[in-house]
């Protein structure tokens, strides 16, 4: 089991702070956005009075509101086709335990979320990256980069849609070409689609959108990013496979049932006003624009812009993406601040790629970006493996 | 992946309540206890503003106040050697993953908590069931029949105590022999002490009061039973074993975290007063003692006494179990009312054995549990299947 990249930095963090060092977050996607009043106060003004059980699928409640808040974005599902999930991460672990044996191949280009192969391993099954550019900004590989690994044990590609790391948004004609694949080799197409809603340039085609891959098509979902509810742990495993949703209930009933109070909150989420989505999203695309630009006007920086989700990926000057990181917070500051980033080489599942490269989360406001952005620009001039 | 045994019965209970039935829930351990006011109203009083992930292994301030708890039932513990987890069940997932390898063999004395066999399928590991009888009480097995089972694959043994399904407490006599046994052949010992506040004849000793066996003993811990929050999700595993921890805290990192909301309200029932457990323990006692009482008066049952838990299994005079419980939900009603009860068969690994067996939890009041025994005592009359 690999440790998380993201979170091995975790003590050098705190020594820095204890060094009263100011150190701005940009490492972690949890967003500083508040999460809705009136989904917070949906928990407080809860008056049950024994804290049962739900059903294993999620409360019926529930999953008939999810069913309208899916077709509000063009996904036809009925209540049965959805299981809520203890977040984003079972639904994963769910789609890797239900339609993979152990030894078996998943598909995921690279750079990809580091967890999906923790889920993996758990899972006793291989991952098999397929390496995307940071010069085309992570579009989709060529479909022959796929072929040419598919063989008797792949039973999946995984995507994430936008995509975290890169906040790439796929397009329909990519998605298209997914559809055409996994039709052809009869395999599982598990969409991760946390992010739908965070969508800067054109709108999210989901994997649902696909149509005659009924059989085929898992989205995993969760609430935590789209109403900043982390904590929460409530996600969904969202499929019009009978079978496979039959087998995914035995997951779910051996683990009896999902979060009860954050199921209360996740319902009470989807009567959110029509206009909550634009706010966020308003703020989080002027986030972007602002990382990216000052980004690429460092030297020797290259950061593509996103198109949807909130990380960027940046290509730095320097030699080793995990030391530069640990010296930002071990040996730099710029007037008592200095800035944590997640190296990149952790979101590849090919050792040696992305040593320089980091994934920023804009989950700051404008002001801390600014000033996260000012460290980093010193620490590059300042660095002592800079590269040009 | 096996189908949950206690859940696969709800379909037919669905369809009596449809018909106008009134069903006695005695198959599942969803206790009616109310959860204490001031436990739900922690959570309903907080006021943070973002719903945020916690640290992977729980809030710091939880796990301090869980030092304490542990203290007090006499297990010296840190907080580094407490992971808070999804419910017990997610503790008992991460002791398969972390401990055990795909192939390798944990020995369970039956009958067991079924879930415990679907968790093991999910981490590949085989279950080698040790039979307890219900003629003297669900004991421990013979240590030599243990050692019958024992090879180089074997890697643990998990025990429950008090004990779901039977509600066996484990003598000082039975937890020593467990100690010699798993320092002799090197094993882990699970112990899963959700129940440890409800014992009838003694106390408990838990798996931590064991001396010398530090890195060989896990505790699966929840406040699902304790405090009657079930829909909480909040479990821990704890473990003085640093390595095993480290490891385990891998996969921690990889499902983010355990649930927020749920964490306030198990870090305010710590300081619940003295007395919470001694008003559950005595309704709980109340119930045991007419619900064995009761079924030992019909004709050729036998129920023997359980020390602990809030379960009692029975052997009842009929052919099959399984066929007698979905009976029960379909073809049987005494005065427009019936009892639901799980199959033994579910809780043995041995094909076969159980068959004769089922098991009640005691979770309704003393009212109720008289109508279902005066259910349960026309059925033995009637059903077709019945063997004396």
């Amino acid at each position: 089991m690999p440790a998380s990249p993201i979170r091995k930095l975790v003590p050098f963090a705190e020594a820095a702070k204890k060094r009263g060092i100011k150190v701005y977050h940009l490492n972690i996607g949890q967003p500083d956005i508040e999460t809705p009043k009136m989904v917070l106060d949906a928990v407080r003004n809860s008056d049950f009075k024994v804290l049962e059980y739900s059903h294993s699928a999620g409360n019926e409640s529930y999953r008939k509101k999810l069913v309208s808040y899916y077709a509000s974005v063009g996904i036809e599902v009925t209540q049965n086709q959805i299981i809520i999930t203890t977040g984003g991460s079972e639904a994963i672990q769910f789609g890797f335990l239900a339609c993979l044996d152990a030894g078996d191949e998943v598909i995921i280009p690279e750079p990809f979320y580091a967890n999906y192969n923790g889920f993996a391993v758990a899972a006793g099954v291989k991952v098999i990256p397929i390496t995307s550019n940071i010069e085309n900004g992570f579009a989709l590989p060529p479909i022959a980069d796929f072929e040419a690994k598919i063989n008797a044990k792949t039973k999946a590609i995984v995507i994430c849609n936008p995509n975290n790391p890169t906040g790439y948004l796929y397009s329909k004609e990519e998605m298209e070409q997914l559809k055409a694949i996994i039709l052809k080799y009869n395999l599982y197409l598990f969409s991760d689609e946390a992010y739908r809603e965070f969508c800067y340039e054109g709108k999210q085609i989901s994997a649902l959108h696909l149509t005659g891959v009924d059989d085929n098509v898992v989205i995993m979902d969760t609430i935590s990013k789209r109403y900043s509810a982390c904590g929460g742990r409530i996600g969904a495993f969202v499929c019009k496979n009978a079978a496979l949703m039959e087998s995914v209930m035995k997951f779910a009933q051996a683990r009896l049932s999902p979060p009860s109070f954050a199921q209360i909150a996740g319902e009470a989420a989807i009567d959110l006003p029509a206009d909550y989505f634009d706010t966020t999203k308003a703020e989080y695309k002027q986030r972007r624009d602002l990382i990216v630009k000052r980004l690429n006007a460092m030297e020797g920086v290259f950061c593509p812009n996103p198109g949807g989700a909130f990380y960027a990926m940046a290509k730095l000057p320097i030699d080793d993406s995990d030391v530069f990181c640990q010296w930002l917070l071990e040996s730099f500051e710029n007037n008592g601040e200095t800035v944590m980033l997640a190296p990149a080489s952790g979101f590849y599942g090919t050792e040696g790629l992305g040593k320089q490269e980091v994934r920023l989360a804009y989950v700051l406001n404008i002001n801390d970006i600014n000033k996260a952005m000012d460290c980093l620009e010193q620490a590059l001039k300042q660095y002592p493996g800079k590269t040009n």
